[in-house]
């Protein structure tokens, strides 16, 4: 028996196009595979020429979102817009309308997706955003789906291919990051403005959604300790590599019994882990879940057709599971309010000093972390200056928290004998 | 709104047990997560000590298969026994009975799954089979709801631990295949009587089940080529190295337009390929999709809690997701008489000779190879012999039909130049 369903999409820029071209071009495949007749009926763009672009023929474009809403054959509406003005504005009245929403916007859905549900709920459609994270890859869906026997343990992901590209070319190639950021640029990697990537911000309201998903809670992106790649100097990746380490932009989100521990920061990992061997723009969450252990998905975090391939198996699903519906987040989650989030967290640190190249100042540095409870497993000094100036040195400390790496670093540049150059946070 | 889902286990070793004990043990997790209470209503075992060192109460203890299916207050069974002698027996008898039935058994489900699906379908009750795969990572919900948008093009996989674990030994450690089966039985790694790893059957089974729902037809398990590893010799895992290599035992199934081919074989991937990363016993399946374009899903393939994630995660799906039934695999697929498989397959070829080290002999075996159509794109000689003894010389080709290949080998053997010591497929 073959269900009809129709689609609307909205905003048809790069996923919206890809979206609609992969529902065109697949209609048969998914007949066939999925008995499901999937017709896109209407699309609303401002942008007549990108549609022509597209072949989207005169009597599917839509004059305004009224006439979208009003179509009796759209049940599902695509939302590919963007941002939180009019994206919010049009998914608000969609769930109104009762039709079911897709949407591949991180910004709606990290903040305000409980607002978003219960308007699903209450008119009984659906709210689904696999392609707002990590693109093609069906993290979302692996969470809901795959690994939910699991209590999620943590997961650390690499999900902004931006600062991973930037970064990979900073360790394989030794360049700059402003060198890199410009080439990133050039080549359409990286936005002219690209605080967004460069700063953590896409990774904070990824790993809001996916946190939340993962804990069963909401975890507010507020809550999210955010650090970017900007600060990063090449001359610690090149160190950092010599202990066995690769630097990467990591999405941390851990469940502990003291409590629900998020950040997004530069990290070293072991660069025999598999997040170390994810390079240019590819992205990869690491989940590890109490009896699954172990699990990475792997693919391309952007894209028109990878992203689009998300947003149609949201579409397939919304088609093909009626009976699920406001699914994605679980609506009985723990209210934000009663759950405990760490901030003084606890990570072991890679710090380079620049110390006076002097007898008696290894003594000294060593004697300041030792006061401030933290515990070394090694010290290096490198090559890297003549006689008399300043030389650099890499401690590598055990676990410790946060507020004492802060106080050890504080003390030993008030000290006099050293200054402190870089802090970079270590994931075994 | 909870609901109520009663499970019973037939088979309490190692997943059953570990089944048995993530069911107990997270009910309440469950209850409070997914909305669904599921409570394990009876198990089936002849082994009692085992049961009894479970914690079995006595109560949920069942005499034979006919108490189970009788019990109205068992909804879902399942089957971790293994094997396709009662197990079969079993899950026909469960699923006549209207039993949904959630199974670990790859052999039962690669050689019997249309024949139960029709009887499932028949009795409007599902008929679940992650846990057949590469334990706990989720790979067949990604097939059916993570990336169903797409055509998938090719998967690669590395789906056996066994096999997995020996070449990984081998590639870092230098140590002989014979020598690390020794040691990987001694850990356990390793059954006393090897051969359903070793020589693929394993990884067989599991490529028929998983490409057969990658590309939406039937792939009977005879249709496979299968070589396994244990006439790898560690001389060319190391010289594939030497030019960028590893070596992983594949499971790979391709949909071209010329028809589909699959095969499982020890090849040589890229040193780069996330693949070549994938260590010891861990697992994972390589995807390309033709929106997604690469994705990777990663974890471990076996052990009791990975595999009974795998099991509970399918219990709870079929609790949750009551209009979609026996949709594991899509029961119009199509007929496999009416699908093309490719034999002749193409492939690139690392092919070491040994030839003897005298002049005009490496003419001699270029020419060869041109004759057999076949394009060469490095040719080195290794050191290894001393003067006038034979030399391995080593040929990596461009992709070349199979049977090119295998003329181009027995014109060497039969030359009395060289003799063809080693061919190893190579997969870029």
């Amino acid at each position: 028996m073959v269900k009809r369903v129709g689609v609307a999409i909205l905003g048809l820029g790069v996923v919206g196009g890809g979206t609609y071209q992969t529902l065109v071009e697949h209609r048969d495949f998914y007949l066939k595979t999925q008995q499901v007749d999937i017709s896109v009926e209407k699309v609303l763009d401002l942008n007549l020429e990108r549609l022509k672009a597209l072949g989207v023929p005169q009597e599917a474009i839509a004059k305004n979102i009224e006439e979208v809403l009003a179509d009796p054959n759209v049940d599902i509406v695509v939302e590919t817009i963007g941002g939180i003005g009019v994206a919010k504005t049009f998914v608000t009245a969609a769930l109104r309308a009762a039709k079911t929403v897709v949407t591949s916007n991180k910004e709606l859905i990290c903040k305000f997706s409980h607002e978003l549900e219960k308007i699903a709920k209450h008119n009984h459609c659906g709210l689904y955003y696999e392609a707002s994270c990590v693109g093609g890859v069906p993290i979302i869906r692996t969470l809901l789906d795959g690994v939910q026997a699991n209590h999620i343990q943590s997961m650390m992901g690499i999900v902004n291919g931006t600062t991973n590209y930037i970064l990979t070319k900073m360790t394989y190639e030794g360049a700059d990051y402003a060198e890199v950021l410009k080439e990133a640029q050039k080549l359409g990697y990286a936005e002219a403005n690209p605080t967004a990537d460069v700063d953590g911000y896409d990774s904070m309201y990824k790993l809001s959604i996916l946190s939340s998903m993962a804990f069963h809670t909401k975890i507010p992106y507020t809550k999210i300790f955010r650090e970017g790649i900007s600060a990063v100097n090449v001359k610690d990746i090149a160190y950092g590599r010599e202990f066995g380490y690769t630097l990467k932009l990591l999405a941390i989100g851990k469940n502990t019994d003291k409590g629900i521990e998020v950040r997004v920061h530069p990290t070293f990992i072991p660069s025999t882990h598999p997040l170390a061997s994810v390079n240019d723009s590819f992205n990869a969450v690491y989940l590890t879940g109490d009896a699954v252990d172990d699990v990475m998905l792997y693919g391309r975090g952007a894209g028109a057709l990878p992203t689009a391939s998300a947003v149609v198996s949201d579409v397939i699903y919304a088609a093909t599971h009626t009976d699920i519906k406001y699914s994605t987040f679980k609506n009985n989650a723990t209210a934000e309010n009663n759950v405990k989030f760490v901030s003084d967290f606890e990570s072991a640190y890679y710090i380079r000093l620049s110390v006076e190249d002097k007898a008696g100042v290894l003594a000294k540095i060593t004697g300041i972390f030792g006061k401030c409870g933290i515990s070394i497993v090694q010290i290096t000094q490198k090559s890297g200056a003549e006689d008399g100036e300043r030389v650099p040195l890499v401690v590598i400390t055990h676990k410790t928290k946060e507020n004492a790496a802060k106080n050890a670093a504080s003390k030993i540049n008030a000290s006099g004998i050293g200054t402190v150059e870089a802090v970079i946070r270590v994931e075994e």
